[in-house]
């Protein structure tokens, strides 16, 4: 089936080169419309964002365009492969952006894969733009390459930490709804340290984190206790060797401080939630899960457990990473309406509030959440204009 | 009328908010496509560009998408307004590529005016485009910027020099032909030394230059003799102070090492091409010309002489930067052609061959040219496939 569906997509990429065109949005038919939209026309609107910056927003495409911004150095689950191996990604981002939220995004691909000048591309790429998702960038690096760029006047998202994070949140959410289970009381495993498990952690747990440390965000939905368990085990306070991010999330999660690997700190867990690789869930980890166990295997396209060694082992919900199965964490569900938000409100950064007013919003978008359907169907009509006033609705709140 | 030219440019560019949309070729209307050309079909076309870079050219937008660069920093006529103020007129370049050659084209405008960071930032960004249309970008930071991005593996074409150095070469060719005087033997002189003029003299001159220096480029159509004036007077070998691409060209033109002003300078000349500003060329000076003086006036909007006065003071051929008169020396001309050519061949530089077999094609493109039509219409169908065909056929030539 895999590889019908390559062959099927890599046609698909062939025929159209790629998936996305730049198109004008009114056509040049005569002298008169030359001169309006270039020279000498053109030079009006130049010489009112000459006066004021900020008009840029209004009279130009910047004003509605996004920016989807890779180093190709951990695509998908592929590792690091460069950037140019990064722009089918990329596009595929920028058109599922315009597909779920009419949010016009391009796709660009960097030549380097040092933080420094990843932080330099995007400050000087800025005034084109009024944001910024950056997308395939591995962990720690994308952690740093964020922090740095929060002042720089427009937001810049970290999807694979973000988008992720906020789906993982509203779909358990909506899980712990299904096995009647206090969200708050979870006690939480989340597998693999990288961008995502390091974002799912710090949102569950409801902090903000720079490199100096973390900080509880005051009103935040939160679940008490997650463990983090990168390829040495549990993450706890004092272990060796962890770099800055990993010992700042170590003196907020793991609250009995437990040592060991997935297998002994899964025990009892009424969630695990894999970001990781293939098959390091197996069964005998969910059967010594606490009752009724929630599985998050969210690698991607082969999950850490497969849904049916799940169920076999009792998981009472499952969500995957695949469209084949249901219950896909698919970031699709928040970046788009994200983005939508920030072409609507302009807002200088997107906080910890605009992220938990999405994932509760999406939460929303399910009434009467079940097993086989947490997180809402990602071609829900509206789902990204009601997600996107969500997130307004909480920048200045 | 300027006023109220502006005032509709102004209302068109607020009502669309700009000029470009970023738009799906295909749509995305279940599961399956979701599939395909996002997670998890998307991977393949990464792992086949991850064993050919190359492949993304084929694979992805890349292949037929040009960036259109620039810095703010020599907007139009208007001088350096900033980067924001320059969109709108990368817009319309973009917007023009797709509308006159089917080229795909994003706008960026750079947070820096600095000769290093704009090369770093083309650098950086090259894997993600065919092509790079540098734009504004103030003389003589344009020239050191053009001549290290030569080596980057995709072509850099600075417009403001190439594509009007292009357009003028094409009309002059046709204008000595209406007036039956050879182009070889024109006495031309030049004014204005920044991007444009430095451009336009290199190409009627047959010379590529380098910041070391210029050499003849074979088989070049060519003007023997060239007089370049800036703003102190006529460039001659030994004047103090030039800087160093105007001490390459000293070398090369004004071959009588004649000194003085322009009203000095252009006495007996065939031909006066003016790429500076407004006023600059009096009636008194097209009267001491040669006879049946050809009178290129481009300052934009408002020309160096207005083609009234030109008329009146006995020019034979009159060609300004406006629409609204005859014979508008008009970059649309040369540049989408030039990008269809890239598209087309993938070429790793824009040669001056390939810019002359422009220029030659743009001239053949009017089989009869006249005084009132010495350049075709930018309307002209086929315009842009075939001068891109008659491009392409330089590359390996």
């Amino acid at each position: 089936m895999h590889s019908d569906l390559n062959e099927k997509a890599l046609a698909l990429h062939k025929k159209f080169q790629g998936k996305l065109g730049v198109t004008p949005l009114m056509t040049v038919a005569d002298k008169e419309m030359l001169s309006l939209l270039y020279t000498p026309g053109v030079a009006e609107p130049s010489r009112v964002i000459a006066q004021d910056k900020n008009a840029s927003f209004d009279l130009t495409m910047r004003g509605r365009t996004v920016a989807v911004i890779s180093d190709g150095s951990a695509i998908l689950g592929l590792g690091n492969l460069g950037p140019e191996a990064a722009m089918p990604v990329m596009e595929g981002k920028a058109l599922l952006m315009k597909q779920f939220a009419g949010v016009d995004a391009v796709p660009l691909v960097i030549n380097s894969q040092q933080p420094e000048d990843i932080i330099e591309f995007v400050k000087m790429v800025a005034p084109s733009f009024v944001g910024i998702n950056l997308e395939d960038i591995e962990a720690p690096k994308c952690f740093a390459v964020e922090e740095a760029l929060q002042a720089i006047g427009i937001p810049v998202f970290h999807d694979d930490q973000h988008g992720t994070a906020i789906v993982v949140m509203a779909a358990l959410q909506n899980a712990a709804k299904v096995v009647g289970k206090n969200f708050h009381d979870l006690k939480v495993v989340v597998v693999g340290a990288g961008s995502a498990g390091m974002a799912v952690s710090r949102m569950l747990l409801g902090v903000e984190c720079i490199k100096d440390g973390c900080n509880l965000v005051e009103g935040a939905a939160a679940v008490r206790d997650v463990i983090l368990v990168d390829s040495q085990g549990a993450i706890y306070q004092g272990r060796p060797g962890l770099n800055v991010y990993k010992q700042a999330i170590a003196g907020l999660s793991n609250l009995e401080n437990k040592t060991g690997t997935l297998a002994a700190v899964i025990r009892g867990a009424d969630v695990v939630i894999g970001v990781s690789r293939p098959g390091l869930i197996t069964q005998e980890m969910v059967r010594s899960m606490a009752s009724k166990p929630i599985v998050f295997a969210l690698a991607n396209p082969d999950s850490e457990i497969t849904p049916e060694d799940a169920r076999a082992a009792g998981a009472a919900i499952i969500a995957t990473g695949r469209s084949d199965y249901p219950n896909q964490i698919n970031n699709v569900l928040a970046f788009p309406a994200i983005f939508k938000a920030v072409v609507k409100a302009r807002p200088k950064t997107i906080t910890t509030k605009m992220k938990q007013a999405a994932a509760q919003a999406i939460a929303n978008l399910v009434p009467k959440p079940t097993a086989e359907q947490i997180i809402p169907d990602p071609f829900l009509p509206d789902l990204a204009e009601k997600v996107s006033q969500a997130v307004v609705e909480a920048i200045d709140s």
